[in-house]
């Protein structure tokens, strides 16, 4: 239906998440009638970014350069490792502006369903880590999901055997705030009482 | 927050029609998770559309060199032409497999709110064409909006004036097939009573 290079650019915007063939399509006409500058600025951004971004050396977030900017920030606990499964997951942690210290990003979470094993997460990378640093508490903030519990519960016991003085602590689960009893399903209303705090 | 290379490409994302902050956010993420080739692909598809890309010098429709692919092959009608606001309108036409003639892209509809006037849109070109090309009938398919039908009239009037032999028709107004009476606007169903036929 489109000449060749119209319809390669509607299968690359197709394969982003959540865009189905129709925005894709709506998206190529939308790039097809910008001025040049400003299309190829989306081209240019994305090159920018493949060529400059990598991972920390240190946590294995995202970085310009060697090591990232949380990694470089003195001010930062660097005796408390928050692990996250993503570099996406640093971000709304941050916006808490509860958290002062450094963090660890496996890549992902176990999932022997999808072949993720211990040896694909970056899960001795943060043993030696902690290990040799001086580490006191390790936060850990993988998802609520079962394999972001059962990520949880396999670096717990990885640490407590090589490094049994270090306070490892999980995020609480609960009811959301600003949520209804009413419509919290079972097992977070169950979480909630397991984590009850006197007032 | 990001790296300056991520803010970037989140800008740029966020720029495209439908996307906002947090699906810009989740597709910058994305792209930077993706191998390299897979992400550099959107890249250079956007650069290639906007390199190769361009307008046919007959009809206005998208086209990969001077000409586009519906006014080269020879089987397409030449003495008919419908009128579309957009390269994109060519489309859903197209699909219906009804229409054997050519087009003409106005490259929007007149508008004097926003400062479209009949010299931003290329009708000049389409008297022209069809003065000089033999035309039989030009099927006005604007949009069936304020700014469509006006554009229609507008354009209805120039031919009536310019080549009063040519047949100027337009899209019948009606019930879309597979619609309920019952939740049709009473525009829709006035257009429909006005354009009803004999069974």
């Amino acid at each position: 239906m489109f000449a060749p290079p119209i319809n390669r650019l509607i299968t690359e915007f197709a394969r982003l998440p959540g865009i189905g063939q129709r925005t894709a399509q709506r998206l190529a006409f939308h790039v097809l009638r910008l001025p040049p500058e400003e299309a190829l600025g989306l081209a240019d951004a994305i090159r920018e970014v493949k060529e400059t971004v990598g991972l920390c050396e240190v946590c294995f977030n995202l970085a310009v350069g060697p090591t990232c900017r949380i990694c470089e920030d003195e001010r930062r606990d660097a005796e408390v490792i928050c692990v996250v499964e993503e570099p996406s997951d640093v971000i709304p942690i941050e916006r808490t502006n509860e958290y002062h210290g450094r963090y660890h990003v496996l890549g992902g979470a176990l999932s022997p369903i999808d072949g993720v094993d211990p040896e694909d997460l970056r899960i001795a990378e943060l043993v030696s880590r902690v290990e040799s640093n001086g580490t006191r508490e390790v936060v850990v903030a993988t998802n609520a999901t079962t394999t972001g519990e059962a990520t949880a519960l396999y670096i717990a016991d990885a640490l407590r055997e090589r490094a049994p003085d270090v306070s490892v602590t999980r995020l609480a689960s609960g009811l959301p705030v600003g949520a209804d009893l009413e419509y919290a399903d079972e097992i977070t209303l169950g979480k909630a009482f397991q984590g009850r705090r006197a007032l």
